[in-house]
């Protein structure tokens, strides 16, 4: 593990719950070594969370040849390095969004990654929470008919502060701001529902002056199946602490999400004269990832879409299948970061991905 | 009145009830004459809503000198002549929304009416609605401190289907589709509450091959503010028969709605632990227009909208007061086609806006 | 008419739209006379609705032989004596609720007028929520199955203030305090979806000292269909304005409404993996009472449902049909006020109901 | 551990998690034994769950001298005798709900373990909801003023069935059905937010012919402090699924839970314009057991509340703090069963509550 803060936590406790939540497991998953720059944090974090060892050069787990798995939960500018090194020593990797810093970065990161065989897993795990992941069966299933419309908008109000310092204010460190750390979550749920974006049309903004990154983004937007919509991505919406809100528009019907209430999938199927949205609270046992949990009516957290996405990252290991389509992958982080730079750029754009 | 249809329902429904439950009313209305171009239908129309004539020629009501006020509630290519007749007429006029079929005629329409010196509304009655008039008043008193973020957007979802025929899908009489039917409320209330818009940068779209007019329009946005957001309209939107959507975000507040819950506005105030959106059904008796209806609790519906409005009109008349800024004027209508003619040339746009 | 206040008010309202919002009426209402105890404000009264006379002794109004529908909105201890001294004129009779003091004298008023063949309705306006028909449709149609639950809380929060003081409070003139303003619409709303009361476990509560009518009531209980549930109303229920609250489970469905979301009614039906309560806006073109309204979407008020109710009376009278089981007679408005007696008995009680 | 299965489950995730997301842990949990009595499934339990050795003899636990404390997750019928046999043996006891079953034997265990001296806790985990110890707090702070109402509902749907069979529809294993189930639950939250129960009046319902247990309870209910309300539980509500709903009413405020919006807490106080319910996320840094987890706005889920209750009893343990008032006690275990025994005698009953 990279990294022992947020991400560190939120993975550690994953791979804690996987070796008995998800029973049985596909890989029992063990602690080896854990690396970050304060080296007396990064100690007191491999006692907690009981890893073997703590470092403070994330070389020596690329080095450390019991490491089968490189989950990189570090900032921005350690993601190239330190997955390509681990993948070219033969480790499967794991590595937070945004993959890289902008599309470019992203590019090589896939490339270099893919070239190795590994197996390897951009974390967006909001693909991994049930109604997401509930949402992806029902479309799938062609319960949708033909889209008409996608929108999307992640809200959070912390970023209002000129006071407030971070590395994820920091261009060198972060690469971007409400960009690769909204906007990108923003983007992946609506390929992952709704498929390949083709043109955007917005811009990015800053309003404290001299902060280095961007605090919100605003885009309309054209995908590849003909449906249009809006996103948006911002740190500055007073009033919504950690809002993903999307809904998706077809000819059969339509669904709608919003994490501030993480259990439930809005759902609408054209009828007679019960006609409206149905709330599902998605914890029956024929629901997204149930079986590993408790009775219908007895909701998962937050926390736990890392348990579903480690065990599906684990899963793909044991017995060599593919991450893709229900993980993400280094090329989905590679394409969300197409879609970001060119909101960056401006007016309208024609999107164009490159492939290895 | 001109027209008998929808609009002319909800006016002459408004026109009786303004005489018994505003009271005193500014003015007491009397239904003089109805047109419309089906003779037996505008005649039935006169006698169920209790107009003294019906004729089949508005310019019998334009040259009615009994008629004090024009209420224009024709289709978009009946909106230009008949209210600017009538104005030079030396009558007061409202007119239904959309102003005119594009910036070109509204403008038309603003410079002409103005020129006579009439009072003149453009029927956004969406500025009625409780909920929307207590967010004016909220957002005025400073309560949302610097606007960050204004996001709004107007989902129907009667269009999808290439069997439907009316006025409203043809580009003569309409002049535009889901721009000058739903876009235009949406960008009056953006404006109400936010003021002007700067830049837009969106499309319009038809899913349908062969439709004269727009299905559909999607913009990211800008304000002259500083705020960012974005604006969407359609009439595509599976799910949603008539869902006027918005929120806005400021440093000390944020305000939101959703016309599915009518009766309801949504207010965040930053503070301590009790932190959240407050559900204010608006309906007490220091809320707007409450002093008409009935004991907190009591909630009016989208009908008597049109009561406050042309309650609103009367009173202007009444007491010589000015329509604005809590009535949209014909200025408003003109202000809100350039933001939509902007969305329909497409890319980003910068306002320019005409003055009189 | 008679009372000229909140209720004279509601109902002259609603016979002006019922004119031309029901097109074509059953009958066109002439509002003749309205009488009340103050003999200006009746006057002013008649004057802003439209009445042709005031009277301060209802005595004219049940002499005046061009009356033809005797409508009661006066206090309670005002119910008796002038509903059965009009039906003894021959007069078709609406009276508010609660139909008397208490049960003896709801027996009373219901025996006398039934004696004389008129019309008669007790004015449970609930009955005519577009919400509350739809469910009681989706009752009658065997929707739910086999009924197992219904609990309904009816809550409102004006009554806590020692220094209030209203005819609602006195013994003499309202009879009781929560128990027949709001727990008669409770057990109205109850026998209209659920059938007949078998026993009641409850009690009655005043918490202001010296009051003398009771404050709240709260009671478990027994229907005849077997199901089960509670029964509540109160006036001490702080941040709840007037939340009528309802929700009946049977073994293939569920309906819930709360009239803080007056246009909608929950549905839940047995299903698959989409399961859960279904919101619907009850506006739809085949939804009740849409036909004289708007398009899908623009929702109705509370004040329309006395249009509702009183087109019905008219249907009634115009077509010599039943009130029943749409509309709520004397009948229902009698046994009503036998369950609200048990409640005030206390502890377990088994209902018996008398017959004409 | 005693017991595998749900709780068994339940507690055993909860220890895990204890030792590094509540950090430092007041004491580092170590799983010694579980008990059972298949003892393949428990063997396999103690392999899931990291138990060092598996048992079919709950005996053996308790003459285990490594082991402090006792965690009871079995039938009800298997509560008595083992958890005093753990107490006799100075293990520290924690005891699923209902403690006995019924009063008697609750009121045995309570008086037998007190005499003891350990720690000792009934496992009524909802006391650690977030959203349900942040409305203790504000109650506790006097933000509600005085109480008017309490009411509570615990609806669950899974018991309409004849042909299921579990232990808990036997009453020599159970005790009762929906009473010990779910009624204590709402029995205990009633009691730790508003305090102590005076009267019920009431009743238990079987639906299933032959059904041993009940499946259905329904009272009015008044408290110490002079408030009154309903109290339900129920397995027959079609369309729950676990919905523990509540709402207290104050003459300051109230506040209203729905287990169906697990992460939010409704609060409302007297104030201006902006009158209404809040939703509150209870996920902010200064909230009830935030400290544990993560950012504002990132919820936790059901399994958690057992993390918060664990950690609170071994924080007892090794501070030698009580486990009152925020944790239950088995005195709590013991009156929530004195109240479930007057509903189930039916009709009006006062609470005699005894002590040890």
């Amino acid at each position: 593990m990279l990294g022992y803060a947020f991400m560190g936590k939120a993975h550690s406790n994953a791979f804690h719950k996987i070796a008995y939540m998800t029973w049985p497991p596909p890989l029992e998953p063990k602690l080896v070594g854990i690396a970050g720059r304060n080296a007396e944090a990064v100690q007191e974090a491999a006692t907690r969370y009981g890893y073997e060892y703590a470092t403070d050069d994330w070389r020596n787990l690329v080095a450390d040849e019991r490491i089968g798995l490189f989950d990189n939960g570090g900032p921005n500018s350690l993601h190239a390095e330190p997955t390509i090194a681990a993948a070219n020593a033969g480790k499967h990797v794991v590595c937070e969004k945004p993959l890289g810093r902008g599309a470019d970065e992203s590019f090589e990161i896939w490339r270099q990654v893919a070239a190795t065989g590994v197996k390897h897993m951009c974390a967006f795990n909001y693909r991994f929470v049930p109604a997401v992941r509930l949402a992806r069966e029902l479309i799938e299933a062609g319960e949708l008919g033909e889209i008409r419309h996608f929108r999307v908008r992640y809200l959070q109000d912390w970023g209002d502060d000129p006071a407030l310092d971070t590395w994820r204010f920091h261009a060198d460190e972060a690469g971007s701001g409400a960009i690769g750390d909204l906007m990108t979550h923003a983007v992946d749920v609506a390929r992952f529902l709704n498929g390949e974006v083709a043109t955007v049309s917005g811009f990015a903004k800053t309003f404290i002056p001299g902060r280095e990154v961007d605090d919100a983004a605003e885009a309309a937007v054209e995908f590849e199946n003909g449906s249009v919509g809006t996103l948006e991505a911002t740190r500055f919406a007073h009033g919504r602490r950690n809002a993903l809100q999307w809904e998706i528009n077809g000819t059969k019907g339509a669904l709608a999400f919003d994490m501030e209430r993480f259990a439930d999938l809005q759902v609408f199927k054209q009828g007679g004269r019960v006609r409206g949205f149905t709330t599902v609270q998605v914890s029956e046992a024929d629901h997204p990832f149930a079986q590993h949990w408790w009775p219908p009516g007895h909701v998962v957290g937050w926390g736990d879409t890392f348990v579903h996405e480690l065990h599906h990252m684990l899963d793909a290991i044991a017995n060599d299948t593919d991450v893709a389509p229900y993980g993400a992958t280094f090329e989905d982080g590679y394409r969300c970061a197409e879609v970001c730079d060119a909101i960056v750029r401006g007016g309208r754009q024609e999107l164009r991905y490159r492939t290895v």
